[in-house]
């Protein structure tokens, strides 16, 4: 079972998911298109989790969050989805379940220092009431999981990019205006952050699902980028770098400089490593927003 | 609002909020006796936070949770009253409510050092699903609380003890058999705790509830005592020192050496000092005990 299967990591990893032969139950409010393998289940999950008792799955990955651009770092919806994760966990358990995958995020780590992210001993410290959210959830999940013999493992993932992401985010806030002709605005772009594909994050995912792995494991690229080079990237991919106003927006004080994982147990562990180089995913990504309606929400 | 007011710390809450001239919502599964500022409301909070929509507190004294000696450490019964609080700590939030004082626990530090445990720098390290869980809630209200504009004060109890306790816990289980004229087998006893009486505790949740503290608070004595000292005291006072078996039953490995309070921040901050001494606490659960009928459940 799947759970956020509309969603932009959701609707690759239920891909990834059926594309790896498994019989795929995919939650989300609305339903998606049909596909090979896959059974949708419209369910409000913040409503209950009935839906997982008519399903009884083996396995589940609950990817299912708020996650409204702008608003999903500081809203109390993040609490909501604290709440209905665990009743969700609880259903799982007591109808038989065996394995979880969830998705964590970067924004557990506390934030500003010079290494990389790894999941032995960089400090929790997040300093968002949605990153509190996802490492309160973590930590009971992981011990309920010990508790009911359920395998969990958390999937931290970091600053994925690919179709379908919110518009108002990075790399479409570049693409859309540059594509139309017009002028993006951006920051001075000097912050370094870790890019990944989504395709390859739902690859991942789908493999921690097939894996015994337990516990956190970042997913991530392990690269670190300055925002300004995936900035001036897209700028030479669309063939319009001159409408780039870089540093015609201020960067946000609060804005870390370094964001970037240690992805050795990624890599060595589950044996996974990212195939779509970001000169090749951002091409893609340019591509896709290419065929959307030039009067996509914003 | 009082939650798990018919509880061991509950019901001497109740009282302590009534004597500094609260009007008290006393919420429990089961109504307690009837007292003058008192209004009870019977619900199940883990079936919905209804009662706090209809009564719209001020302030909420939360004490409610799962608590069966024996099985409440690893009961994934913690798990919902995780989820349970929240909703709560919602509806609070959502009725204009203003200020919560939650119970959490000494289990939530790492237990194990020789330091006296305070709020500013032990580590929080639960051993168990029953701190993870108080932890994790901790973490999740104190964010919210910021987002919502909320006070939250949350009190650390330690070892409590006096009328109505479970009757397999430490000081009843020693108390009973000597007043029935029995053997009371112990362990050694070498291991060090802060003990303090339930009727001191209540009064630093009343105080705490009408105070503007906010963030962790360890509710305590601060006083280092071994059990054997406690188990001895009992001994003189009932007049039956002879029917204890001291060592009779063995410490088990997972038992800390010692878990004892810093309480600077109740005693500096709150102003809070208990008024009980150890010898008329004891003394006057051992004549609570008199007064109850043999046959209670034991």
């Amino acid at each position: 079972m799947l759970t956020g299967a509309s969603g932009f990591v959701g609707r690759q990893t239920l891909a990834a998911l059926a594309a790896a032969g498994h019989e795929v139950h995919a939650v989300a409010r609305r339903r998606g298109p049909d596909a090979a393998g896959v059974s949708w289940h419209e369910a409000d999950l913040l409503a209950g989790a009935e839906v997982l008792e008519q399903v009884e799955p083996q396995v589940l990955v609950h990817l299912a969050w708020y996650a409204e651009h702008g608003k999903f770092w500081s809203s109390t919806e993040n609490v909501r989805w604290v709440q209905a994760s665990l009743g969700l966990l609880r259903a799982f358990a007591a109808a038989g379940g065996r394995r979880i995958v969830i998705a964590g995020s970067c924004a557990e780590y506390e934030w500003g220092g010079e290494r990389d992210l790894n999941e032995r001993d960089s400090p929790l410290r997040p300093a968002t009431l949605y990153g509190v959210c996802k490492d309160a959830l973590r930590r009971v999940a992981e011990a309920y999981a010990l508790e009911a013999s359920l395998e969990l493992a958390w999937a931290r993932l970091f600053f994925l990019y690919g179709p379908h992401e919110a518009p108002a985010r990075l790399v479409p806030a570049v693409i859309r205006p540059l594509l139309a002709g017009e002028r993006a605005a951006t920051t001075a772009g000097a912050q370094v952050r870790d890019f990944m594909h989504v395709r390859d994050a739902a690859d991942a995912l789908a493999a921690l699902a097939d894996s015994g792995l337990i516990g956190p494991v970042n997913v991530a690229s392990g690269q670190p980028l300055s925002v300004v080079e995936v900035i001036e990237l897209i700028g030479a991919l669309t063939g319009s770098p001159q409408l780039i106003d870089r540093g015609a927006r201020p960067t946000p004080p609060s804005e870390p400089a370094r964001i970037v994982a240690d992805v050795s147990r990624l890599e060595q562990q589950l044996g996974f490593r990212p195939s779509i180089p970001l000169r090749d995913g951002l091409a893609a990504t340019i591509d896709w927003w290419r065929g959307q309606p030039a009067g996509a929400p914003s």
